[in-house]
């Protein structure tokens, strides 16, 4: 069988684990001869093709990136984006197509199986905002990577009596913000599920250095929000089209911050650095599972599917199911993220 | 309320992670007394008592260990233990006792509970052997320290034609081999729950090194075992009591490899290094969870339970299901570690 | 006889380490009293004491930031500093005071030494300026950090199509810059020692990726300048005072490329990252034998010295010859950032 | 011109920065064919010649290992090696041989260059015993991950009350033993510069453990060995040819400590994971700086020498200098080691 794959949107580590699971399973158990697709659906649209084999995976799992380059280009949000997917999973004979990519990829991956070509999705990204599946490729090392700068910024924090912002990743979601707060032991968490009262962090900061402390740490997720009718000083600005900049809300708060309490308040902002370098081993477990279900996904005849785990679990869910919701972070996380500050 | 607070077994990263949350949750959120026992049991039974504040868990979440102490020592084998430790908590007037454990710390605990004493254990072992939940405190980080230690012998095997045995923990299961070989990239994997033959392990090696490869690393539990009538010429050294012996299986197969294929054969064994250290972020967080959990659980009135997580979800499970089963490597899992070799 | 000692300026990983070491080799194998002095001369000043002793330095060894604390406070600065200081050291009975710092703590512990007072001061800095040394602590650290940040950035850059910006510390020396612009392969290292054309760097980036890259990584230092005379459409944002901002450079940097280039340009300002978290096992061993070469000096009956090292050689230098001087980054080092390139 | 290259002997992490430095140094900015040879001199003598170019070092700065391969062939202990040796490079038409390796390795190529081939030496090893230079290529790597090791076990010993004995590599010198020692806070550390006498440490470690301690770590160096007359009840076992064996002198020790203090005493064996993985920032620099200068020392005409490096400044030393020289470890580093004990 020839089976394509293709990585599409925002790189993560642990694209190269699962590119080389698909290989493994795919071309050595089960003889199948993969395709790759160079840029993620730019290059199914340009018929840019690269035959996968054990030679091409040599040495790729702890790498970060993809091997595969990819392109945060949507074929359904173009005019013949389409059309040139189907015409060049014709020419090259593509019984089965893998993608593997975030809620951008999956989404045309479901109209792709409408067409009636054979899909199976593989959920990626740092966000962790993918629908059906309690974890995506790139996740944990993307807290990983926080964790490591909050412990990193805890102690410089400590000797200086100051209010320390970090902004963090995640979209709309706050699943990069709340764990890693909790795992780097910040004061304050600040996730888009929750929009924050900003007097009510102004009076939680002088509370706190009145009464013992000479430090915070507040970890902001990039998408988080202030509640509505929230009088704030600053606001936060957006892209042209109305995304998330990133140190947007980050910068706001150390306005808002030093403003209302006087404290010296310093803003890093993550950025990249989340998304990229050697995958955790968790990811390249997940990333290899998942690579190793997909593969058995076509020869089950399977199709508009996703690859999804739950608890210890590797299941399938729809790609129907997927489309167009958000997984956000759920209360009891939350409120863990609360107790513990 | 009076809550006790021990930490059982041997160590492992994010146990102050936990006993953090406790004291937060506990002390900070609903105004306990959170009473630790130093040395596990044994500080129980000797009256070994450290009342916990919030100054005794400052700066603990990212450090190895346990502030409190452990011992392997377990009251219900030992004349007049169950009997002291009762006097104990009846001495300090303890009104509900968090046990962070292993099965034999939660298999105490269950006892004790069945003298009508409030308790609610915390599983934690690097060998994520505890039944009834996903993921015990600390096996994410062996994992993640094993998979370190195969990445790094992975780069000096490839350059000198060799096999690599390398020798992970785990007792009886297999998840620190299965999880690491697979994040690690190992070309074999042996486990306790599928009994190796060691001809195919030979058969194996011979045709990948005569085939293209010129070095291979085998992961193996240190509780694997020859699969029964397999001829072996060498036997694995076992203690006085039949326990495992640090580095027996992998020295044997070291023997047995080098005497059936010529190839050299070269054996690291982990040993202490998996259980220190910085917990990972995925450590804190689960143990973050429990310690909330587990106070929360007192709180309603519970006893005799266990935290435990499935997907995502926080869980109490009775201790007296988890007592005397172990949770073993599911097949689908063994499955992907022998697709990719 | 008894030792005084403090951490002055911004603190950086390995301050820990070389107050243990003092403790060790003054109380252990001396018998000397060693007071500590709480935020640096900020703390003599006050008379805010704290005496160390074995029980204070346990596990801090691989910790980051500085037990004592530390201020950016100049005695010589401020009104009565100077008198306060030494009113302090004669009611505490100090004999001696050792000093960890960078030129700012150096300079006034010079001042200090021409009062009368036994001074020995240890250097400290992650930006590797002060002269007379090879290495200060926090050094090793810093470029390790900056180097993985680096190394993470390669691997999204390389998916792609971009330049990437990264900022890093080092006030007006490149040390950092160009360590781990060449630790990291960065494609471009702009350094304060070498003034940088604006149009040379549109021109190197045009080039090359019309040859055949997709993506660059110019690492710059927050004091990297424009070379005299060069035509610039955006100005370097500077402080009040005339000081280095974060992230001024590195966002007119971008402005200037994605302008001239039209390429997607991100900048990613590393902060705060740089100078926290454990300390490198060089930097470790770097601030150990200061420590201990600190006290052999106070031994010795020398003052208004520094610890240095030269090679292999830990050596003393005179106080007097190292104010006022930076050390700059050495011409070779400079072209081997460039060859590389 | 056409320049030659190797490596040889033990592999170790940063040989491909310095293969990556050679070519863009030599075929970028000079416009040399690097021919390079596989497996160290047993390539020259079988001919193995891999031309290098730039599409063959990208991605190659951070990877442990080397795109060569090595082998531990010397050609001057061979009947026949010396002449294939030149044979080859005069059919490949070499003009001059970059030399990356141990004293084994150097060693061969001041044979080579005393028969008139042009030759400069690049100096690697882990055991950072090669004379003329403060530092080789993968010393800092290896001190860093036995650092890492001794940090975790710490967090072990702690709530165990024993001693654990951890053995590192470095042959007949202790600079990873002493160095790792000092920045992990090891009680003791046993190098082959000092033997040691096993009453006194039986001593030291009775007396810590009765005066306030319920742990020891003991750092042992593989080649370290008891001072003359000491009696002991073990030997240590030594290789067929009298070699040093890994784990016999941790075995040793371990038995002669349980025997005689009666501590619970577990024995960790570092072994190959100090010789692989990623190199740390350090050792990619130096690796960098080294392999430009070995280009530039070509360029300028000279032979027979070796990179070097001190203090700051790299330099070049005549390889005869270096030949049958151990650089041991300096009196005053082992003093810091025992005073921080």
């Amino acid at each position: 069988m020839r089976v394509g794959l293709l990585t599409g949107g925002g790189d993560v580590p642990g694209l190269n684990a699962a590119i080389r699971a698909v290989v493994k399973r795919g071309e050595g158990d089960h003889g199948h001869s993969i395709i790759g697709f160079r840029n993620g659906w730019k290059g199914v649209v340009d018929g840019d093709v690269m035959p996968l084999t054990r030679q091409h995976i040599r040495n790729v799992l702890a790498t970060g990136g993809t091997l595969l380059g990819t392109a945060r280009y949507h074929p359904h949000a173009d005019d013949g984006g389409m059309d040139a997917v189907l015409a060049t999973l014709e020419a090259e004979r593509i019984e089965a197509l893998i993608c593997i990519g975030g809620d951008g990829t999956l989404k045309a991956a479901s109209r792709i199986a409408e067409a009636g070509v054979r899909i199976v999705g593989i959920p990626k990204t740092i966000d962790n905002d993918v629908w059906g599946t309690d974890r995506s490729i790139g996740f944990d090392t993307a807290v990983t990577i926080a964790t490591e700068a909050i412990d990193r910024i805890h102690t410089t924090a400590e000797s200086h009596n100051r209010v320390m912002v970090v902004e963090v990743m995640g979209r709309s979601a706050g699943w990069i913000a709340v764990t890693s707060g909790i795992a780097g032991g910040a004061e304050l968490v600040l996730a888009p599920e929750a929009p924050f009262d900003i007097t009510r962090v102004e009076k939680f900061l002088k509370h706190r250095h009145r009464a013992h402390a000479s430090f915070s740490i507040v970890v902001v997720a990039e998408g988080a929000v202030p509640a509505e009718g929230t009088a704030m000083h600053y606001e936060t600005q957006v892209g042209q089209f109305g995304e998330i900049v990133a140190g947007a809300i980050g910068e706001r708060l150390k306005g808002e911050i030093e403003r209302r309490t006087g404290f010296d308040t310093r803003v890093t902002v993550l950025g990249h650095t989340q998304r990229g370098g050697t995958p955790t081993a968790a990811d390249r477990i997940l990333a290899s599972r998942f690579g190793v279900a997909a593969i058995d996904a076509i020869n089950a005849g399977r199709s508009d599917v996703m690859t999804a785990i739950r608890g210890e679990r590797i299941e399938l869910v729809e790609l129907q199911e997927v489309a167009g919701k958000v997984q956000h972070v759920p209360d009891d996380l939350l409120m863990v993220a609360g107790a513990l500050a």
